[in-house]
């Protein structure tokens, strides 16, 4: 059966939409009931909250390690894992199925390798993604039970690991400690295991598996895969130095120089998505904010669970300025050319996700009375589902909550669904256009 | 002659950039000179001074009213005029001989109807641009020397005219007004002037003479001219309303409506790189200075007395983001296609222009003790030849007078020598690739 006419019945964008929006209606009801007779939550708490987990952000108005039960921890585990497999999968069949208009040779070669054009070989992808979560997941419990083990009981070290583990892999940001995971700010262990699991669930589903299988096969690694690669080492890399310079160096001198990079390095991983923070957000300098921002903007990398306008879209940009500067006809990477589609699509991303956050920041410092820095931080954060907040959240308006419950949905669920869903009219007749010279700068 | 062989010989690049080095280079000995005996500059001053005025920026270290004697205000005045000449006529030989690779026909229209084979042509087109700049400079001297009578000397009241008329179409945003345009934030008449100088000035020598020509022969307008026009006005309005949202509906209503929404249209015209301010820029509020900020990347349009990003840049890459929510193959604009060469440059533009700004804030942030809004508003308004401040100009120190100073000369004569001028290599047997998918958001 011909994929796009098994799919085009199904209409995965409609089932994807709604499978994220029941996600979170089931979640706010369950987490108003499961905290009710501990600390009542508010509709708008539970609502923000369950979107919150849902859209793996990590954006918290009441403090997940006190104000929220047992069952309301499971509850946001679970919700934060199924948002994860979510973002994963529906990005994966968009993209196979829909966004690889370029290059109809490497979508038949991944959906026949799946076998998606029947029902076994939807679950059979669904289950892939399943089994390689669970399996990095369950390592990372492993490696930072040994550790939290050290300091709390067994079964609440083990809470406490899966916990945290589910979180960093979804680049939830979530936390179960007070204060997200600045007591452990020193841990070398504790923060490299997180930091791995982070970056690990980062790179995305595609080319995770094409790393795992080239060792398998011995093949090179597709062009795609490099880029997310070179792109995901240099964004640490200069996030580290960049924040290095701004914290270390002209704000806080009176910790150790390396305690001052790691700190830089674990805020510089974790900006572009994850959330966690081993230091106080509120008490970072403006410099060290605005690169942080940046980081936020840029974000993950696609079909990973994190969000943000995407390495790839970053990539794609930073390459058709070298291809510029070089005076080269085609914008090359690996032998191979960017297509005019692509680029396009970069563009209008980066466009769409500059002017959500001007105007919603224009929004929301109409309603509240905090600093445009904060508020700038604030929508960031949500719209690149990243989870850091310089603190203003809980005392937010219920407009201004409602706003980032929108900016979570729109990043998580809307911009894939946009930048893939959307069918592509069938071109009839294409009409060909003489060029017009615009000048540039 | 082949125009590009004799401009092959001529190697424009070289003339404007050694052009635009010694008239600084000049201006900044006469000023030292011609202010010696009344209040002495520093060398670094002057150099400061003959900088922004040859670069049309604005930026001040000195107060141009009271700090500077008669004959420094000529020679800025002189500067201006000839750093505005300098750049149109920059900007025009290179877009019609180096730039339009993309649309030859279109070149040859332009040179061969400008006669730029011959020497007599270059000439010509210098003598089409002087003209039309001193007509229209003259004119609104005239306009403006009928109101400005009303409050100086005759012969007093014709300086001020013939000062800001030209500083008001070099889109220099100089004022020999103590507060520059602050005194007179209530004069419809006066403001009105200024606004019809910057905007003209800020179209540029091509759309300007089209415009004018268009109506003598009875043309339509080419797509680039459309897109200046529809650019101006649509950042115009724009501005207007979110500065007028910020600044009156947000934080100032002891003013009347009509004087805020004035305000606030004066503010928007002139930030897009006149630099002029008739309300006190340090008082802005921290959402309408990021309004600000955001217009001055922005800019005015190529080929003009103003600087910035330019009006096509973004044009181009909004075109680019509304054919792709429309699913269209092309970039199309009034039945012309964008080409892959033009949306790239664009791109590269834009990234180019964001990456100056965040390391120069990144660096002046720490030589300095200001607020990293102050900096990042400083740089924003060097880089765009805007001319705008907080006020933290004349403080700075020796390093960062010295960033600013290159920043303006970069985001003057280096962009367009840069995206311009630079000799393309000749393709040879030109290479065919495979295209690559890389997924994008
Ligand atoms: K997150
Ligand atoms: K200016």
């Amino acid at each position: 059966m011909n994929p796009k006419k098994f799919y085009g019945k199904l209409e995965p964008e409609k089932v994807i939409l709604w499978g994220f929006l029941m996600l979170i209606m089931s979640g706010t009801l369950l987490l108003w009931i499961s905290n009710y007779s501990y600390k009542p939550l508010t509709f708008i708490d539970s609502l923000f909250t369950a979107t919150s987990a849902v859209c793996v952000t990590g954006l918290v108005v009441v403090d997940t390690a006190s104000d929220l039960t047992f069952y309301s921890k499971s509850i946001v585990a679970v919700l934060i894992q199924l948002g994860g497999l979510g973002v994963m999968t529906a990005f994966t069949f968009l993209f196979i199925l829909r966004g690889a208009r370029v290059s109809l040779q490497q979508r038949y070669y991944l959906s026949n390798s799946l076998g998606l054009e029947s029902v076994s070989g939807v679950i059979r992808l669904l289950g892939h993604i399943v089994k390689m979560t669970l399996a990095i997941e369950l390592f990372g419990t492993l490696l930072l039970f040994g550790k939290l083990i050290d300091y709390y009981e067994p079964l609440s070290a083990l809470g406490h690991a899966t916990f945290q583990s589910v979180s960093a892999f979804c680049n939830a940001g979530f936390s179960t400690f007070p204060g997200n995971m600045m007591p452990f700010s020193k841990d070398i262990y504790l923060t490299s295991v997180i930091m791995i699991l982070i970056v690990l669930g980062g790179i995305g589903f595609v080319p995770l598996t094409e790393i795992v299988g080239v060792e398998k096969r011995g093949k090179r690694l597709s062009p795609y895969c490099k880029m997310v690669l070179i792109m995901t080492v240099m964004l640490i890399v200069l996030g580290c130095i960049f924040l290095f310079l701004s914290e270390h160096c002209r704000s806080n001198q009176q910790i150790s120089v390396f305690q001052g990079f790691w700190d830089a390095l674990f805020q510089s991983v974790s900006a572009r998505t994850a959330g966690f923070n081993t230091v106080d957000i509120g008490k970072v300098s403006p410099l060290g904010s605005f690169i942080l921002i940046l980081l936020m903007i840029v974000g993950a990398s696609p079909g990973s669970t994190g969000g943000g306008m995407k390495t790839t879209t970053l990539g794609v940009l930073l390459l058709s300025l070298y291809s510029e500067i070089l005076q080269r006809e085609d914008v090359v990477f690996f032998g191979r050319r960017v297509p005019y589609s692509v680029l396009r699509k970069a563009v209008s991303l980066a466009i769409v996700y500059v002017m959500t956050i001007f105007l919603s920041s224009f929004i929301m410092g109409f309603m509240e009375p905090y600093s445009f820095r904060e508020i700038l931080f604030e929508v960031t954060s949500a719209l690149g589902t990243v989870g850091l907040s310089t603190g203003i959240t809980p005392k937010l308006s219920t407009g201004s909550k409602l706003l980032l419950i929108l900016l979570m949905f729109w990043g998580r669920v809307g911009l894939i669904i946009f930048f893939y869903g959307i069918a592509r009219k069938e071109e009839k007749g294409r009409v060909t256009y003489a060029d017009v010279n615009v000048p540039i700068g």
